[in-house]
């Protein structure tokens, strides 16, 4: 086959090995907050995750991201300080008889983890006005955890956990690192070498929720109309 | 090495091949807009792709994801129309020296794709407290990007190019797709098969941006502080 347009190159689908590679990484992906090794992250390793999440998909290629990596110990000290605030606040807000439970769970593991990340988007780059983001000016949002997920799968097969927290006051990151007014701080990630993960979702081995069956969440030309017959 | 808690499964890094297979896909997945074969998905090869989506990481595992799978040519129509009216105004916000390139470009296959996909969230569910989203509302949408993320992935392995279409006023997708007050378009997805791709973004091959150096995106510490050295 010739390819009258140099910018392209063959893609078909990948050999049975090679998908079998890529849904492994995704079927056995977990959120870690309690399996981290104090083993450092080597700084190769650091940049092949991060190499990853700049290749993600981004609204009209704006690369809205920057990537902080956070090793200072007195710094993470203040951001886990700023979690137990937010937690202790979060804990509250559940109904009583859900609250032992909730209290049980590790939600995070800020200063465990021999490294973390603060993945942002720059809400300013691209300039004014950013092809794809007319308007949906949340893309750019977008693209930033799009990054945060090809670098989540690229740690898993790299033996890396990572972990997202999201109970934070978005002021105290803000505060604790820098960030200018247009900078949002999307994902704050724990980053460790790992030995074992857990099977399931710990949520769910810990009966806080469960899986949805697949059928119960796909419709068909249009919301609540549920397919001719199910996908096999 | 024996496992006192069944829950944990051995987790260390995959093989160099099984790496390789996964950095391919995040390196050569696109954002497809003409290269799309008239076949036809098989239901089959949907499935896979709908269960990468639903094995995304999402806040609390509230997996608040819904898949619209769109076939019908009639609403497909009406939705390229909306695509197109929304273009137009997009296309008078641009400099008048880009609006040629612009105008220029093919920002969608929303016809021609064998198929169309939206990907929404459901932002009830879970109910009013969700973990991880007490003080982060957003978290429930980004979830919903990780599995449009996971499916673009797979999707590249298994041969089937995707295009994230963003230039729609949300009325018109709300409208068309029948959506409830309570539930978010995320992603407006085409799919189809693909024989070949953009070796790089089509937008940069197109003149319209480039790739960033990834050590000028990288701080330490804090926003705009440089590593003491490059990553390697």
């Amino acid at each position: 086959m010739t390819h009258a347009d140099p910018a392209l190159a063959p893609a078909g689908p990948f050999s049975e090995s090679e998908q079998a590679a890529l849904y492994r990484a995704i079927f056995t992906r977990r959120d870690v907050r309690s399996q981290f090794t104090p083993r450092p992250i080597e700084d190769a390793t650091l940049r092949r995750l991060l190499t990853a999440a700049h290749h993600a998909p981004s609204v009209g290629l704006s690369q809205p991201w920057n990537f902080l990596v956070l090793r200072c110990p007195d710094l993470r000290a203040r951001i886990a300080a700023a979690f137990h605030r937010a937690n202790a606040e979060a804990s509250a807000l559940f109904p009583a008889d859900r609250r032992p439970l909730y209290d049980s769970l590790k939600l995070q593991g800020i200063t465990e983890a021999p490294l973390n990340l603060c993945i942002t988007c720059d809400r300013s780059r691209g300039g004014p006005v950013v092809l794809g983001r007319t308007h949906a000016p949340q893309m750019d949002l977008f693209s930033t955890v799009c990054a945060v997920q090809n670098l989540w799968l690229a740690a898993r097969a790299e033996g890396i956990g990572v972990g997202w927290v999201s109970i934070f006051h978005e002021e105290d990151l803000r505060h604790l690192l820098g960030l200018p007014d247009h900078v949002v701080p999307v994902a704050y990630l724990c980053l460790g070498h790992v030995e074992e993960l857990h099977k399931e979702p710990e949520l769910q081995t810990r009966g806080w929720a469960r899986r949805l069956p697949l059928d119960d969440l796909i419709f068909a030309d249009g919301w609540g109309r549920r397919p001719a017959q199910p996908a096999p």
